[in-house]
Formats: structure tokens, sequence, C-alpha cells
């Protein structure tokens, strides 16, 4: 049985440690630099919290750097001067390779939620997809014994695949919350209100949950629709920058489209 | 009250029928080319059908142009031919001006849902925004009251704002899927499952449900993590199509950023 102590209180923090909780997984202490974060997850939680490395509590048997990728290796350090023997660490980067820990323990994995984390928003942990590994075959057992705790999605992913992961989650959310945007800001230039989109987002997505989305595309560059993109293209001159977007994802779908 | 007669079972068409028959609104006749299409909605809705334009029923007060935008102006071509008084022809197309209809019939209008449909998929129609527009103000009240009862959300939208939303809709709906697709073959090349990247799609429209994408963008290119971008470009060299994406996405998010 794992004794979590849990390093970061951040959106992936703060929604793990609750998990950890909910599942009714020891969960030792949670450290925080930022005292906010560290109180808030320790008030909803009950755990201890400390926002002091040197005060880490040293009875854990596996420590979760859930810390921005450009710290981990830094908050490694600090923690590695402590005396460890089987004791288990893991950072929660999609980003960031499992060998970065390498030089401060000799057991070490990843522990990588699949989601896109929010203070605001509450999340079904159950669907959180979680990718882990470790070198050494027990500590990866033990790391997969956990998220089976947590999540019904549980895969033993290694450093190249969670790498391409991490490169398709960036199309799939930041570049397509990007589009939203576009189309949030048009909407705004003319005063209609982005409720206008939201069903039809929503709908995009819950489209994809059951289907490929190569069989759900739809619209004027799959169809071919010249007369339509034309009119499109004209409208989009008053925003060159969208006009580009527009240009590279439609040759993109259609690359017998004419663009200009 | 309407008495309505639907011209087009695909799947606008389809999902219209339905909702009209289950708000008790009354849908004299379907008419549809592809006898499939037509069998399939009037036996979901007891609704009499017919596959020859010859053959509609002259008796409705509405007609619903549920058509391939191309093919509008034809069918309004043969339709215009029978006599018709206070007759109301509107289709259902966000990117065809309704002066299309106009050298047909003398009341005519737009109504348009701004939804993607298909037929393998059940939508919720309380919550599709409808968007109606006519020339008459009259015609577009019975529009709106008509949209009243079939959704929450009705807008009078007029041709220019309804092209507006058009090219808003290619964004968030056509351009989003196809960054789906690029995510759906990425793992695909890897072997590994899409199941991985469905939550975090999902996700990603909840999140904009309440909130404006801007607030919501999150991801290596908005925190100008340049290491993290420098590893997916050079990932990404074996896929130039995927990797040009990336890099005028990035750019669009975050000029700053080196891509080269």
């Amino acid at each position: 049985v794992e004794k979590i102590v849990l390093i970061g209180a951040g959106n992936v923090g703060y929604h793990l440690g609750r998990r950890l909780v909910e599942r009714g997984i020891e969960l030792r202490q949670v450290f925080s630099r930022t005292i906010e974060h560290a109180r808030k997850l320790s008030r909803q939680t009950g755990v201890a919290f400390t926002t002091k490395l040197q005060d880490i509590d040293d009875g854990g048997s596996l420590y979760i750097l859930a810390v921005p990728d450009a710290v981990i290796g830094e908050v490694a350090r600090v923690l590695c001067k402590k005396k460890w023997s089987d004791t288990l660490f893991v950072h929660t980067s999609g980003a960031t390779p499992s060998g970065v820990l390498k030089p401060y323990f000799s057991h070490y994995g990843v522990f990588y939620p699949l989601q896109t984390f929010s203070a605001s928003r509450e999340i079904d942990f159950s669907k959180v997809p979680i990718c882990v590994d470790a070198p050494h075959p027990e500590d990866k057992d033990r790391l997969y014994a956990l998220g089976a705790q947590l999540s019904e999605q549980v895969y033993r992913i290694d450093d190249r695949q969670r790498s391409v992961l991490h490169v398709a989650a960036v199309f799939v959310n930041n570049f397509t919350n990007a589009l939203f945007e576009v189309g949030h800001d048009i909407l705004q230039k003319e005063d209609l209100s982005f409720d206008l989109l939201r069903p039809l987002i929503l709908e995009t997505a819950e489209k994809v949950q059951k289907h490929s989305p190569g069989q759900m595309q739809t619209g004027p560059a799959i169809r071919g629709d010249q007369n339509t993109i034309d009119r499109h293209l004209a409208y989009l001159e008053m925003f060159p920058d969208y006009r580009r977007l527009y240009q590279t994802l439609t040759r993109h779908i259609n690359p017998e489209i004419r663009i200009d």
C-alpha cells in the first residue's frame, strides 16, 4: 500500500490530490511553494501541507512531483539530499522524459494523467487516461496499480510514446482551443453571442467519442465547395491572420481547393 | 398554426422532421429524392412521403427546403410553378443568402439550425441555436415562433450575420475536426489508441461552454515553451503537412515562438 507525498498543488496536483483522498489512498503530505495552493488542497483533503521542500515528510513510499516541467530537475535535486532506499519518485509531465529523475533516485518513473485540468472545473477522474512508466518493472506495476485505483483507463506508455501523445494533445487541445478563440473573436466583432457556437463545439467533440474523426469530416473544404470558400476568404480579408489559418487548414483538408 | 411540408430528408431534414413531430407541430409531408431517406423519416414520424417534386402537397403554410445549398434554387424553380398565395418558403442553409428564393416566391426566408447533424447520432434539439430571417417582419415572427417551439435558443440573424456565423462554424467545427484527425493519425502510426485523446477532446469543448476560449488557452505555445516546441517540431519532421500546421497554429498563438 502506497504512502504518498504530493509535491505541487497546481492544476494537476489539485485534482490528483483530491482524487487520491477520494479513493481512500494514503496521502501523507502536500507541498506547494504557493501557500494559497497548499492551503486550499489541504483544506479540501484534510492532509497536512508544507511550503518548504526541506520539511517534506520522509516517510512516504511514493513521491509525485506535479510541478512545472522546468523545475522537475531542481525539485529532484533538493529532495535527493535526503537518504531514500526503495522510495519511488515520479513526475506527472507529458513532455518530460522519465530520465530527468535518473541522476537523483534509483527508483523513478512517470505518472502522467492525460487531461487538461483547471482549478475552476470539476473533472470525472475515473475517465482520465493515466500513462505510467518506470525502468524497473516492479515500479511500473506499482504505478499501474495506483492508476487503476484512480481511473478506468491506465496505459503503460514509454518515453517515446508519451512524447508523441503530447504532440497529439497539442493538436486536439491547444490548437483546437485557439480555433474556438478565432470563432469567438469573429462573432464578437459582429456583436454575435458565442452561445451560438457553443452547442456546435460540444457536438463536434461528442461525435468523435464513438467515431473516428476522419468519418465525421464535413464542411466546404471536404465537399470541394469552392463558391463557399471563395466567399469565406473574401470576408476574411479583414482578418489577415485568420485568413491564413483558413487557407492552411482548408488546403490541409482538401489540397485541390484554390485559396488565392 | 403552421402546416409544414419538409423538402429534404438528409441530416438536417431528418432531425428537423423528427423534432417537428415530437413537438406536435403539423408536418403534412416529407419529400426526398432518395427513397431510403424519405421512407426512413416517414416511418419514424408517421408522415406521408413523396420522391417527386410534382407530387408535393400544396396545402402547406410553410415549406422548409432542407436540401444541399447547390440545389436550393433548382427546387424553388420547380415549386414556384404551382400557385401559392401567402405560403412561406425557407431554406436551412448557413451559407446561402435568403435572396436565392426571392425570384420564386413573395414570402421567403431562412430557418438555419446551427449544428452539425448526422443520421447516426441523436441530438438534443432543444439546445440547437436556430437562426431565422425573412424580409417581411410578420414572416420573421412566424419563423421565430416556430423556432421557439423547437429550441430554447432562437436568434434573428440577417444574411450578413449568418455568413459570418458560417465562417466561424467552419473554424470551430470543420477545422477542429481536422485537428482531431491529425491526432488520430499520429497516434495510429504509433499503435496508440485514440481513446487516450477522447477525454481530452471532450474536456476541451466542455471548458468553453462556460468560459471564453481566450481564458482557457494552455500549452507550450502560449507558455512560450521553446524547448517543448523544438522537440515537437523535430518529431514532426516525418509528417511535413502536420509540421506546417503545427508551425502555423503555434505562430498564431504566440508570434514570438521560433518555428524553423
